[in-house]
C-alpha cells in the first residue's frame, strides 16, 4: 500500500486558527451557530478554502458546501468525506472543524504531492449538525440523504419561527430542497474524521478510535402524580410525595444505564409543581433518555425502567406515567469500511481501538446512502460543547493522515 | 366548675356560609388573600358579627380585627382568643376561620346565657396569617406581639412591590404600626381554636387535640456542584452528575425526617442547570425544610443532613454547599393552660389528646406576650390550604364548646 503524504501540521494549524476566529462576539466560546452570520462566513471562507486546495466548490440550497475532485476513472461512484463547522451556543472549537480541515488539508497534500484519486472525491461541510431551536438536528446531512422532510422545516421554535424562515433568511432556498438529495448510486462510501468528544480514548492511552456503532437514543418523560399535602402537619408515613419518587426514578435510570458498559442514560431535567418549599409536591416531571449502540439494551433498559418507576409507585404509593419521545435506532458502520481504517491506522504507525460513538454524527444520515466509518481522536479531559474542549494539534494531524491513508486505501480496493 | 352555655350549630352553620361566600371568584376554592378586597370585606363583615354578639369592636393599623367584651374586674388583665380569616390562594373554608366564628359564637352564647367574666375578654381576627409574595407570615399578630419590623414591610414580591404598599392599598396604615402593639401586662392568657390540618387526630380517633408544642421550621438551600458534560460521550463512571447527588439528597431528607416520629423534612423544589435533556446536569439547587417540636431534634436533623450531603458528594464526586435559611424556633404551649384546655374537654365530655402543631399559628406569636393554647379539631383526610378542607360542623361546635368552657375555667382560675 502506497503511504499518503503527510498533513502540513502549521497549516492545519494557521487554517484552524482562521476558522476560530469566525465567532460570535455576542456567545461565549467559540460560537458559529448555525445560519447566523458568523456560519455564512465560515461556509464561505470553507468554499474558498476548498477551491484554493484545488477542487470545485458550490453551496447547496440548505447550505452544505461541497468541494469535489474528480478522478481518473470518470464512471466510478464518489468517495465522500467531511463533517460540520456549525457549534453548539457556547462550544469550542474543534467539534465538526477537525474533520472538515483535515479532509482539505489532504487534498492540499494530495495535490502537491501530485496524488491522482481513481474516484471522484467529496468533501463535505454538512450544514447545521448540531441541533437548533426547531429541534431538528443533522440538518445538511438530512438534506443529502434525503431525510430531511417538510415536517422539519415546517417545526418552530418557541417564538413560532420555522427551521425554512430560519434557512431563507440566511440566504438560502429551503423551497429547493430536492435539490440537495444524492442517490445512492453516485457514492462508494463515506468517512468522517471527528473529535472523540468523551474521556475513553484518553482513559485508554489510545491515540484514535474506529468506530464501530453509533448509538440509537430514546427519550422519556416520566410523570409522577402524587398528592399536595401540607409540609407541615402531614407526618412522613401518610404522605404520596411525588418528588420523592421522582427522586428515586433519577437513580434507577442512572443505576440501570451503568449496569452495562454499552449504555448511558442522564436525567437532563425535573419539574415539579407546585414550586413551593413548605408544601409536599403534587406532580414531578423527570425528562431524560438512554443511549446505546445496541437495540437490544435499549429496549432492555426501556423494561426496566418502566419496572423501577412501578417501583417507585409501590414505595410512595405515587403514580408513574412513562412516555418514549424521538427514537434515533443505533447506527452500525460498515465492517469492511471499518477494517480499512484499522488498516490505514497501521500503516501509518497507529494502532487504533475500537469504540462506540455516544453522539449522533452526519455519519447517521450518510449510512443510509452507503457504507461509512468514522475515525475519532481525543478529547482532552472529555470536554466538548464548551469552550474548554481541546484536541492537540498533533493528534489532529494523527487523525488527517490516516484518513488520507483510507481514502487512499478505498480509492484501491472498492 | 359551672358549664358554659352551649355553641348553637345552626348560627355556626349559616356564620360560615356567608363567610365563605365572601371568596375571591376569580382563584379556584375558596380564596381569601390577605389585603385583596374579599378579604377587606370579610374582615367588615367580622367587625360587624362582633358587634352583633356585644362587643366593642376596632380594626387596626394593620387589620387586625379586636372584639372586646369587658370583664367585671377592671384592672384584670386580659383574657384572648381568636384565630384568622385570610387563605392561601385555593384555599378552603375551615383554615383560621373556625377560631374566629368558634370565638364569636361563644360570646353570643355567654351573652345569652347571662354569663358575665371577670377578665376582659378580646376576640381577634388576625390580619394575614398566611405568607404572602413578600414572604413575611403572621403579619396581624406580629404587630400585636411587636415583631412586626420595618424589614419585614419593606420586603417586596417578585415585582418590587413592598409589604408596606400592599396594606395601604387595602387603605390600612401601615406606617402607624406601633399603634398595633399591646403590652405583656394587658393580658393574662391566649387561647386559638384552629383545624388540625393534618390526619392525626382522625388517624387516632380523637374529636380533640391539645397542642404541646408549635414544630419549629429550619429552610435549607442545598445547592450541588457537579460538572456539565456530554450526555452521549461521557460514560457513567466518569460523570459528576449534579442532578444525581440532588436526587440522593432529597431522599436523604425523607430518611432523616421519618427516622423519629417527632420531625417532618420537605424538599418542594428543585432545579437544575443546564435545563437541557441531553447534558449532565452541572448545577442543581434543592430548597426544603424540617420542622419539630423539639429544637435537639432540628439541631440534630441539621448536623445529619450536612453529613448526608457530604455522603453523596463522595459518591458522585460533585460539591454540596447546605444554607440554612429562616429559623422559626419551637415554640412550647404553656403547661398551666394546657391542663385548663384539657380539664375543660372533660367537663364537656371529651377525651383530648396531646398532639404537636406542624403549622405555624398566630399562637407562635402571641407567646411573646403571654401564656397560651391551642385547641385542634380534626380534619377530614389531613387536607388543608385545599378546597377539598373539610371539617365536620359538629367537630366545630365541640371545639367552639370546649374552648368557651376553656375561657370560663381561665377566667375562674387565673
Amino acid at each position: 500500500m502506497t503511504a499518503a503524504p503527510q498533513p502540513v501540521a502549521d497549516r492545519i494549524g494557521s487554517t484552524w486558527q482562521e476558522m476560530a476566529d469566525l465567532h460570535d462576539p455576542d456567545l461565549p466560546g467559540w460560537s458559529r451557530v448555525a445560519f447566523t452570520e458568523p456560519d455564512t462566513a465560515g461556509r464561505h471562507w470553507i468554499a474558498d478554502r476548498m477551491r484554493t486546495a484545488g477542487m470545485d466548490a458550490r453551496i447547496d440550497a440548505v447550505g452544505n458546501v461541497i468541494g469535489v475532485l474528480p478522478g481518473t476513472a470518470p464512471s466510478a461512484p464518489a468517495i465522500v468525506t467531511g463533517s460540520h463547522t456549525d457549534t453548539v451556543p457556547g462550544g469550542g472549537r474543534f467539534d465538526g472543524v477537525v474533520g472538515v480541515l483535515g479532509a482539505i488539508e489532504m487534498v492540499e497534500a494530495f495535490r502537491e504531492a501530485g496524488v491522482r484519486l481513481r474516484h471522484e472525491l467529496r468533501v463535505v461541510d454538512f450544514a447545521n449538525e448540531e441541533g437548533n431551536p426547531q429541534g431538528v438536528m443533522l440538518v445538511g446531512s438530512r438534506a443529502i440523504s434525503g431525510h430531511l422532510t417538510p415536517q422539519h422545516l415546517a417545526a418552530t421554535d418557541a417564538e413560532g419561527t420555522s427551521l425554512a424562515d430560519v434557512i431563507a433568511r440566511a440566504g438560502l432556498r429551503p423551497e429547493e430542497i430536492d435539490t440537495c438529495r444524492w442517490d445512492a448510486g453516485e457514492v462508494a462510501a463515506f468517512v468522517e474524521l471527528h473529535i472523540e468528544q468523551g474521556p475513553v480514548l484518553e482513559q485508554q492511552g489510545a491515540s484514535l478510535g474506529i468506530v464501530t456503532r453509533i448509538a440509537g437514543i430514546e427519550n422519556f418523560v416520566v410523570d409522577v402524580l402524587g398528592r399536595r399535602d401540607h409540609a407541615g402537619t402531614t407526618p412522613m408515613n401518610a404522605r404520596n410525595d411525588a418528588l420523592c419518587a421522582a427522586a428515586g426514578t433519577i437513580l434507577a435510570v442512572e443505576r440501570l444505564a451503568a449496569s452495562g458498559a454499552d449504555s448511558v442514560g442522564t436525567v437532563g431535567s425535573l419539574t415539579t409543581s407546585p414550586e413551593a418549599t413548605n408544601v409536599v409536591s403534587e406532580m414531578a416531571r423527570v425528562t431524560g433518555e438512554f443511549r446505546s449502540p445496541h437495540a437490544e439494551r435499549l429496549a432492555e433498559l426501556r423494561d426496566r425502567l418502566a419496572a423501577a418507576t412501578a417501583e417507585q409507585d409501590a414505595a410512595w404509593g405515587t403514580e408513574s406515567t412513562v412516555r418514549w419521545g424521538q427514537v434515533d435506532d443505533p447506527t452500525p458502520m460498515d465492517d469492511v469500511v471499518s477494517e480499512h481504517l484499522l488498516d490505514a491506522a497501521r500503516d501509518v504507525g497507529h494502532e487504533a481501538v475500537r469504540i462506540y460513538s455516544g453522539a449522533g454524527h452526519d455519519t447517521v444520515q450518510m449510512a443510509h446512502l452507503c457504507p461509512t466509518g468514522m475515525i475519532f481522536v481525543p478529547s482532552a479531559g472529555g470536554r466538548s460543547h464548551c469552550p474548554e474542549e481541546w484536541t492537540d494539534l498533533s493528534a489532529v494531524v494523527d487523525g488527517a493522515g490516516v484518513l488520507a491513508q483510507a481514502i487512499l486505501r478505498l480509492d484501491e480496493r472498492l
